[in-house]
């Protein structure tokens, strides 16, 4: 019996054909540094623990669609502490940043719509469009050019009658790349000049490194009312297991629209709003120290990687991810390489191959994502079994 | 500028357009019963709130996509207690019973097939059948048949090349029928006849009364092919707040479907698993204790609404719900006096017109649904507020 086409035409994501090999690795007893996922080793904040552990519901009963109220007023205030004004009818929470995105993707699309998106982009953004039916359409950025935003005139000619949004993601994932103020003003008047929204995901705006800083798509009040931005709990607060995000907007017809889609999901989880209502009070200081602690991690990764021959890799100045292009036939099989055939010591390292992060075919074979959510140690043999992995790799350039 | 049609189509449901009303009325001082919806008075079994209190994690991590294997185990000897045999390969933990119907309904349909369903039927199915663009086509059930399966010839005659499955709910929100072996012999024969699969939701398979069982469709293995199971931790363990919930079935060509929409998400919420595993360790005693006190419920307010001039309704032989027939013009304007202009010594009461659990067109309109999730002495004040609102409301029939 076949399954919808919706299912079968999913992409198939390269770091999932993995997956077997790493757990055949594990079971030869070999330690793998997993590079190719966003999961920080950054301990939750203490007080987000000890929320849960104070939970005193005797009933875990249903809460409101949009959200816990205390929740949302949190997000408000946190809005407020970088400058901006949004209100209580603005905010809905959300089941991970991952509900936000398909939330926003439904509202605005029907099957056939399009969404325009500079690749590489995150991955999962393709499966969520590819739920809805609705169809990516990628302008592509490079590294030559530091995965900057792609030429205005990119985007524009790929705008069509089926157009309905333009995704991005600042800082960005996979690339580390902060979209400048510049940037946002000629893509926001683009979107205005055809009616069509600006979706932004910035669920990593705490992570910006040196003098970057980040720039919110909600600084512009003169595009209000095409403007959706997707946040999360997940990284900020290294609590992805929790599964509480956010969609934001201060056009209201996307968010009746959305919460249609939220009555009938009932709500988001109810002791996970608890802990983040916690994390809402989290001290700067816990953000300031993690951003110095990934700071330091990329600074280490980009100089370990840059000194290998032949990688390359631009600095990422924000999230804690980059994507370096390595001297081999194919990344996929290099991936492969390195959790089925080789190890250094007992050792291994698992990275992504960057092609399931691009929509255009044959993009990225040569490149990797790699998250550098590990401490400095672990990155330097992480980054140690890569070196010596293409050294005795088959498909290395030489 | 538009949302799409998939949202502006979504069928409004009466209820949500009576929830004004009911916040109006609260802000006048009243005390209202709800009976609109199904949120349980009772309990959470103590145990959950204990696991949760002594949650012990330091990060909040990702978890497995198909849910933590504890919980997966663990709900395989839930099954086994009551002589169903399932394989950790046909159990995935998901976000609520809502996105099990989700996921069922994307991997099994594209845009514009067809879903047949018994109404009157839990309304959010329509909206997720809205979401993922499928059509549900209805099959109506009676109350004077007691909301039995309707004829085998009626779905029958429904079934063309655009139809993917039958879905039924059992036992039934909102008629509280479960249905019988010999509904499903014949149901599991047709679907195969037809080669189209059969979801079964049986959430509420904790819940029934007097001599009457639970007949579980994954208790037909020759039909394990087609055979598609909801289940949901809400009810049975009142926490309905912490959506978990799972799809379980034999065919793996489901699940690996499902598995592509669950890692897209990434992974249900993992404070609310380890509330869920705790759950599935409560005592039989605990279910017993709840589901005589909703007998005892169910017995009360049958009584009590057949008690009150030309109200009918069948007696409902599990879940917690019952349709009942009203001698007005219009159930949802009745539902709206009830919150608007009617209230008995500063009480009244909030049903759910039953427009909103049917497709055909004008079916429901004499109907709501009752939650009998209240405890009796609550019922009973409530039932004397619907009772003196029939004799002073101008549609009644008289």
């Amino acid at each position: 019996m076949n399954m919808s086409e919706r299912i079968s035409g999913f992409q198939a994501s390269p770091i999932r054909r993995l997956v077997p090999y790493a757990n055949e690795a594990k079971q030869r007893g070999i330690k793998i540094y997993h590079l190719n996922i966003g999961q920080p080793d950054i301990k939750t904040p203490p007080q987000v623990i000890e929320a849960i552990r104070n939970f005193d519901k005797e009933i875990i009963a249903y809460g409101q669609s949009e959200g816990e109220l205390a929740l949302r007023k949190g997000l408000l205030e946190y809005y407020q502490s970088f400058g901006i004004h949004i209100s209580l009818g603005d905010v809905m929470i959300t089941t991970g940043g991952s509900e936000a995105i398909q939330f926003a993707l439904m509202t605005l699309c029907d099957p056939d719509d399009e969404v325009i998106i500079p690749e590489p982009f995150y991955t999962n953004v393709a499966s969520f469009a590819r739920s809805a039916m609705v169809r990516l359409v990628p302008v592509t950025s490079t590294m030559d050019k530091g995965f900057a935003l792609p030429p205005i005139e990119d985007f524009e000619k790929r705008i069509n009658a089926k157009t309905r949004a333009i995704l991005l993601c600042s800082p960005n994932n996979p690339t580390g790349y902060i979209f400048s103020p510049e940037e946002f003003e000629a893509i926001l008047a683009l979107a205005e000049r055809h009616d069509i929204f600006l979706i932004v995901d910035e669920v990593y705006r705490e992570f910006c490194y040196d003098h970057h800083s980040f720039t919110s798509v909600l600084r512009y009040p003169q595009y209000s009312d095409r403007v959706i931005v997707i946040d999360s709990f997940s990284k900020r607060y290294s609590m992805c297991g929790s599964r509480i995000g956010a969609l934001i907007s201060r056009n209201h017809g996307v968010l009746e629209g959305a919460m249609k889609l939220a009555q009938a999901r009932l709500c988001p989880p109810d002791v996970e709003q608890v802990a983040a209502i916690a994390a809402l009070k989290t001290p700067r200081s816990y953000l300031d120290e993690v951003r110095n602690e990934y700071q330091k991690r990329r600074d280490f990764i980009v100089q370990a990687l840059r000194s290998i021959d032949n990688v390359r890799c631009t600095v990422p100045n924000g999230a804690f991810y980059l994507v370096a292009k390595l001297p081999v036939d194919n990344a996929e099989k290099f991936a492969t390489f390195l959790l089925r055939d080789f190890h250094l010591n007992g050792e291994t390292v698992m990275v992504a191959p960057a092609e399931g992060f691009y929509v255009t075919k044959d993009l990225g074979k040569d490149e990797v994502r790699i998250a550098y959510v590990l401490n400095v140690e672990d990155l330097a043999r992480a980054i140690a079994c890569l070196k010596a992995a293409l050294d005795v790799y088959p498909g290395t350039a030489r």
